[in-house]
């Protein structure tokens, strides 16, 4: 399933796009309250105190063939999020080979010699859990929610998948067709997706960003049952999966049943990884995609560092919090001047993944309102940029915006799904779970300066790629465009 | 070597694009006579006289390892042109290995254990000879000019290096440096190569076209001794070759040399060819390089069919023309309108490849003269494209233009060299060089509504990129520009 609204970062965004990507018709997702609901519950508690209260506290232990184990204590009911992580994702593909990684995640519930096709859902259903997967750039994980005491259950399938996965031809053949089918209706069918992935494709030069998650539909269909059998060898090792563990359980016995479980599976030798990096961009870009759809759509992108590329490591953080002041809630500016003041956009989105391994793209999306084009929208997000460029930040507004940021990042942490996963990207793109401590006091530490010094050395011409999309009159049969924001990981 | 003007199918600009490129500093390039001397004379000859005289006749073989053999018979002088083509380039490359072929082109003059580093230069010099090589997107070449009855040396030294190359880590390491410095000044250094290698990463969406020849210098600098050895095994065998022969020679005794040099290499298993074919364009992308330059600068590229990949078999004979009466001579049109009339352009470049391998770029260039801009250059261009799709060439301008792409086919053949080339490259890329005899007939039957028809269906904006030169100061080191037009092939 793509997931549209990018959860960018772990700030505003990132509770309600998982939501969106959970909830999808496929399957049940974890039980959550709704988004807002929890944000009015959070609002009567000072977020200070909660803050320092939800301190990530990890017990961190490696087995003997080097699968890395997290487990987070969370005792408030009796349930337990149990996630695989692996190293691999779109971003380990090379030219010829996209979607390979996502192929193979749907290849993951066809079964083991002990557990037949579709059998693993249908296990952990009937013991009242949740379980699916999601692929990502730079990973792809699988998941299982149970009552505490049924954790052994996710251990041993996860175990025995992660060990003994049947790859038969026919098996193989008929999900690549069903991978087609999500391909052409996740991307192919839903014009801002394909304005995404074109853009995408545009703004990346050589970075392996630069292909869909899902792959191009070419690769898809010409996957053969050897690439799907030697990409599972090669990533499917203990040594390149951290198991995050959080719920109402007790470490050492959780090491213990990891050890049972997975301690039997070999290490292995891991594969270079060879991948080139982004060349400089030398200038502006712009593209247009002409597609049936009903409203056009205006996408645009600058090359912007993340943590893991940083040269200051403040300028991620500073990024953050420029991304709320455009667009975190409904006092935001994007909100206020374009939505309602303006009544230029009929919405508007703002992306920033910090988190990401390499290189990434700051995005700004908008629909025009009726009566309205994408080239005054244009002029109105790029007249934003300037005066983040001109104008400090005021401090009652970046107080404002940096108390948003953090309450998102505390209520997010009311699940536990959400904190094994913030738990699992930081492990799989090599931050270290630690990492996530920063985030709260390194965001309160973001100044107005810093603010503008981002703006002015990344958000700039030379940097940008613009996207428009021009709609074509629909055929009737076209789905409605999508909530726009930009897709990094699917199901 | 980087060949800037390229050379354009076999129409306009081979010949002379040809010389540009053997011409270069680091060697001597096979003794032909300039272009403007060579078409002088030859125009005291009606051409329809020497074109049937020069009719193509091939001797075709086939050894048991199979190695193909191409011999045409031209006993004009006692020389030889060998050559020996290997279907691989970077087409066949995938990300994060670009730039392998060029690579292992280099390490063929690295020595074997009977042939010392260098040593092979030496004897086809100390023969009187000239040998070079030279790497495209779907070819890799190796030649000699040789005194006819030395081709036994080239033989042996050619059948030496494709069966027992030497490839030790200190000469590859040593040579990727040598590499990464042509890199440096052939591109990096030259802002119009940079220009066009980000106008074709943005143009080409998934083709293996989009990667430059040279490869990324990131990739460049990450190859290792284990990649070049599996390139050189997998793609360098008697079955993945064709040798070309023209020149005053004996087609059973050069089989027999064949048979005496090649013969006793063994065939060996091919790797699949594994890539992704472009998606198609779903609108205009434009893009900006901001870089040190004396002038400014303007590519547009249409995406267009080719005789390997046209529906109809007409069409790429029909853009062949069209590229004629734009850029075919002093009198074509864009010369006429905007070099000379106009004042327009300081210069400008039409190029178009009918024999790639993949779906290719029809492309205009040009430079500003003293006071224009790019915008009404592009302006002019593009109107000139529309005349194309609006008006029909007249019978007087097609024949004349039709004239002068045949008499242009017709003075190639006068070099063994270029001979030999065409039989290669339409070998190479799987049109067979039979298909080269259609060559002329099927120019001279192209009607002025199939040239309309392939500018209204081919060159339209949705199947358009525009590149900008925008130029920086110069930092007082820089190379003046080269002429323009673009790169297919580099040594």
């Amino acid at each position: 399933m793509q997931r549209r609204n990018g959860y960018g970062s772990l700030g505003y965004g990132f509770l309600a796009a998982l939501l969106l990507c959970l909830a999808g018709p496929a399957w049940a997702g974890p039980v959550v309250e709704p988004v807002e609901q929890r944000r009015d519950a959070a609002a009567t508690e000072p977020v200070e105190q909660r803050r320092d209260a939800a301190a990530t506290v990890v017990h961190e232990f490696k087995l003997d063939n080097g699968l890395k184990l997290l487990v987070q204590e969370d005792h408030r009911a009796p349930v337990v999020v149990s996630q695989i992580w692996y190293k691999v994702g779109s971003s380990y593909e090379h030219s010829g080979l996209t979607g390979i990684s996502h192929a193979l995640e749907h290849m993951m519930f066809q079964g083991t010699p002990s557990v037949g096709p579709g059998e693993f859902a249908r296990i952990i259903s009937a013991n009242g859990g949740n379980q699916n997967a999601f692929t990502g750039r730079d990973y792809t994980a699988y998941f299982e929610q149970l009552e505490k005491s049924r954790l052994e259950i996710g251990f041993r399938l996860e175990a025995d998948r992660m060990g003994r996965l049947l790859l038969t031809d026919e098996a193989i053949a008929k999900e690549l067709r069903v991978v087609a089918e999500e391909r052409r209706l996740r991307t192919d069918d839903s014009p801002e997706s394909l304005v995404y992935e074109q853009f995408t494709a545009t703004a990346y030069t050589t970075s392996p960003y630069r292909h869909p998650i899902i792959g191009w539909m070419s690769d898809i269909q010409s996957l053969q049952a050897g690439d799907l059998k030697r990409w599972y060898e090669q990533w499917y090792a203990p040594n390149n999966a951290t198991l995050v563990v959080v719920g109402d359980v007790d470490p050492q016995q959780v090491l213990e049943l990891a050890k049972t479980y997975f301690g039997p599976l070999p290490s292995r030798a891991l594969p270079e990884l060879r991948y080139t990096p982004e060349i400089p961009q030398p200038g502006e870009r712009r593209l247009t995609v002409k597609t049936p759809a009903e409203l056009p759509y205006i996408l645009l992108g600058y090359k912007v560092p993340v943590l893991k590329t940083a040269q200051q490591s403040w300028e991620p953080y500073a990024l953050e919090v420029l991304s709320g002041i455009l667009n975190g809630g409904e006092s935001a500016r994007l909100n206020r001047r374009l939505v309602r003041g303006g009544q230029l956009a009929a919405s508007v989105g703002v992306d920033y993944d910090l988190e990401s391994r390499l290189e990434a793209l700051f995005t700004l999306a908008a629909n025009p309102a009726p009566g309205h084009t994408v080239a005054e929208l244009e002029q109105s997000l790029r007249a934003e940029i300037k005066r983040l460029q001109d104008e400090l930040v005021s401090p009652e507004e970046l107080a404002r915006v940096v108390a948003q940021v953090v309450a998102a990042d505390v209520y997010q942490r009311d699940s536990l799904f959400y904190q094994a996963m913030r738990l699992g990207i930081f492990e799989t793109v090599g931050l270290g779970w630690q990492a996530l401590n920063d985030y709260v006091p390194r965001v309160q530490a973001v100044t107005p300066e810093q603010i503008r010094e981002v703006a002015r050395n990344y958000l700039t011409d030379d940097r940008l790629t613009v996207a428009v999309l021009e709609p074509l009159p629909l055929a009737g049969n076209r789905p409605p465009p999508a909530g726009h924001g930009v897709g990094n990981m699917i199901h």
